[in-house]
């Protein structure tokens, strides 16, 4: 599992002449991150006095978060495993019909699934900007901040995630496919734009200089 | 040092109750990313006859990206320890003028050392920027994508270091540093979002389906 790795092991085998792990994965850990950021705001808020009215509100949104932050950090291992299952299925005998029908085949396959990872993490990511927009505006205010680099992380991955489906987009044939899953990706980054914008005016507005 | 956790308890640490590591660390990680990819982009390119043109120029950019990645990496931990001042500092005794003068120095202190280490992250990422943009145009075509995602961690982690300063900044009377470090913020800022569209502009190009 590479989130069992060091932080500085994983840096390493991204920087590396291997292609995998490569930009889906950091989307996936940016989506954690950004995640994480939000549990903590809600750790931050749970049990102050001040925010007791927002106790249970917090207690939901933990929980939740956490829920994307562990999908989250599944599918940094899923992006690299699908990525090298793309590889394998290019790396496929092709001698005669057959077999060259057959590695076809297994290229399709193999770039679809590749295709439906990214397109999950910027689903997720969608769901993760909702808590961190709530953090934002309800959550402990000296960690306000942390709620804006909750909302970046998660917005940098869902464009990654973006790039990650439309270049596996570009690997496939079937028009059907394509012309689904590239009207999502164009609708997900639109929402994921539009609440970025709306959680930045709620913090710009709490961090004004008194 | 932070880093030498697995990515797991790096998350683990961040959601938790404590308030650092947080939103600053994070910015600081996402430029070390953002870094660790421009790198691959360059270590799948060199060597390469396709590419043999670019050798040189890669060799150099990957140079000064890992250089980056090495200072973004320390500047993870860096950033916890300015908020770990900060907080020592409000906790310091006061008692009578003299220890209250003290206090409040120390603070004074501590906050302005808190504001320059995300601003350094702001420099790194707008030099880093550049190597993305330099990778998208010039490198591994099939790691596009990547070059991509690595644009986009680092204009989150600008955005996110920026918060940082500002909400630092927010705590301090000295209006002379204030101003200044404000205007250097928004002028940074401004830069990313620049380099960041140019940089997009440059992939959406070239990811176009034939």
């Amino acid at each position: 599992m590479l989130t069992k790795k060091t932080v500085n092991a994983f840096l390493d085998e991204l920087a590396s002449s291997s292609p995998a792990p490569g930009g889906g994965s950091v989307a996936a850990l940016a989506g954690a991150l950004g995640a994480a950021l939000a549990t903590m705001v809600c750790n931050l808020t749970i049990g102050k006095k001040k925010y007791a009215d927002v106790e249970d509100d917090m207690k939901k949104i933990k929980a939740e978060a956490e829920r994307l932050r562990t999908r989250f950090t599944e599918l940094v291992d899923q992006d690299t495993h699908a990525f090298n299952k793309v590889m394998e299925a290019y790396g496929l005998p092709k001698d005669g019909d057959a077999q060259k029908a057959l590695r076809l085949a297994a290229i399709r396959e193999a770039t679809k699934e590749a295709t439906l990872v990214p397109l999950e993490v910027m689903k997720h990511c969608i769901d993760a900007m909702a808590l961190a927009q709530q953090v934002a505006s309800a959550g402990n205010q000296n960690s306000i901040s942390d709620a804006g680099v909750s909302a970046l992380m998660l917005h940098a991955a869902c464009e990654g995630a973006a790039l990650n489906v439309k270049i596996n987009l570009n690997g496939l044939a079937d028009s059907d496919f394509v012309g689904w899953k590239s009207d999502e990706v164009e609708s997900l980054l639109k929402t994921s734009k539009i609440m970025l914008e709306e959680t930045q005016s709620i913090i710009g507005e709490k961090m004004k200089r008194d």
